[in-house]
């Protein structure tokens, strides 16, 4: 199954850019009348009728929506410092997106030695990862923000709304702090290197019945105590991910993989 | 914390070879009289006073042996069959080796469509893996078997060892099928993309108190059923791994996550 990817959606009309385009019609062979399934990006899949194979606009007419298509029983943001390498970075996008997130939010920490992160490239590897793992609904790669931005977003009071991957995310902005999708407050959690008494992961999702999470990962050098200190002000639970020790982009991961085996 | 690797080690003499030598004593510019961390690769880390910082063979005298350093509560063969594009597969067994796992066997099925797998890279990879994630047993990576070799290695009374990767395991030899460690007989899991009636890896893993978890993962073109009939009947228990489709190399990390979180 292949699936195709718009957001020029006007009534039952979807023109797909001349990219896809070029591939529905000229690599997959698509003719007028075949069907096809396009996407939305915020979550509906959309069966259509080719009418028109141009390879480079090509157009077709909704004729049924399947809401919620590839969706996962959460909501997870993942705000991880980028990595040196950004591989890496681009590899945990990719498999965070399999397993299910909804917004990946770079964040530059105070020991961060990245501090700049483009996210042009990233929006293409997660749209395209949606695609691939039958996905309706691409995650919002958020615009960088420093870790103690991002903790402030969360203060009480705070609901300023950082603007997101617009040309991918459907909405266009993120709203990172304040409330949560459903109205309570998300489970935010710190994932950090000091020692100290803290649930794992496992056990901190265990005890909640949030479905609302916020995973914070930091850089290679770990947090500064100033954020930390911040984090816990601002409500985040600092858990530990277990025995092992695993870099930036493998925590990252493993903080999608566990929120996904609790709803397995 | 900086780990080195050495297989050279004669009583409580251990020497490091050209590489390790030369990232010692010219990179981390050791002198005679540090103390440095030397794995032996099965497991045990050896605390080691420098005796001679030549670049070319550092010679080094064990002053404390622990055992088991950052080894983890169970024992997992990932048996997966190679990615199309071995990147993939290099990433998984990095990743794998972050979280713990014992031994990485590249399996051919009979749909895959990358028919050989050379082990030389991998080796280095988890090696590199298991010294940066401060784990002093590096997992062995064995030669390619086939996916019907594999499971005919299970088959009741056959214990036939299957050449690992001598230079890195430090047994020289892995024994795929027969007993476990333990005695006891492993649980196996077959993860696989047909439908049917099938409990998810974590519900398989939280039924058995078996320590021993091997787990096989197909190709992109998912296994035959010959191979699932074969597994079947060779004692493996079918697992799905939840609603979203992963990529072969994710649902090898998927399975090595599952295992890492029952006993985190």
């Amino acid at each position: 199954m292949e699936i195709f990817y718009s957001k020029d959606i006007d009534g039952t009309t979807i023109r797909l850019n001349p990219e896809e385009s070029a591939h529905c019609v000229k690599v997959l062979r698509h003719r007028e009348g075949d069907e096809i399934a396009v996407m939305d990006g915020a979550g509906t899949l959309l069966w259509c009728r080719l009418d028109d194979a141009s390879p480079k606009e090509a157009v077709a007419t909704v004729v049924r929506r399947e809401p919620g298509f590839g969706g996962h029983p959460y909501r997870l943001t993942l705000a991880v410092c980028p990595t040196k390498n950004m591989d890496r970075y681009e590899w945990m996008a990719e498999k965070a997106t399999e397993f299910g997130v909804d917004a990946i939010v770079p964040v530059i920490g105070e020991r961060s030695e990245r501090k700049v992160c483009k996210t042009e490239r990233l929006e293409r590897i997660v749209l395209s990862a949606a695609k691939q793992s039958l996905k309706a609904a691409v995650p919002v790669v958020a615009q960088p923000l420093s870790v103690m931005d991002f903790i402030a977003s969360f203060a009480s009071g705070a609901s300023a709304p950082v603007s997101g991957a617009a040309s991918v995310s459907g909405s266009g902005a993120l709203p990172l702090g304040g409330a949560s999708a459903d109205g309570g407050e998300p489970l935010k959690l710190i994932a950090y290197c000091f020692e100290g008494e803290k649930l794992s992961i496992r056990e901190a999702l265990e005890a909640s019945s949030q479905r609302d999470v916020v995973v914070l990962i930091g850089p290679e050098g770990d947090f500064s105590p100033r954020e930390v200190a911040a984090a816990m002000k601002a409500g985040f639970k600092p858990v530990h991910l277990g025995a092992s020790r695993l870099r930036t982009e493998t925590a990252a991961l493993a903080s999608a993989a566990a929120l996904y085996y609790k709803y397995i």
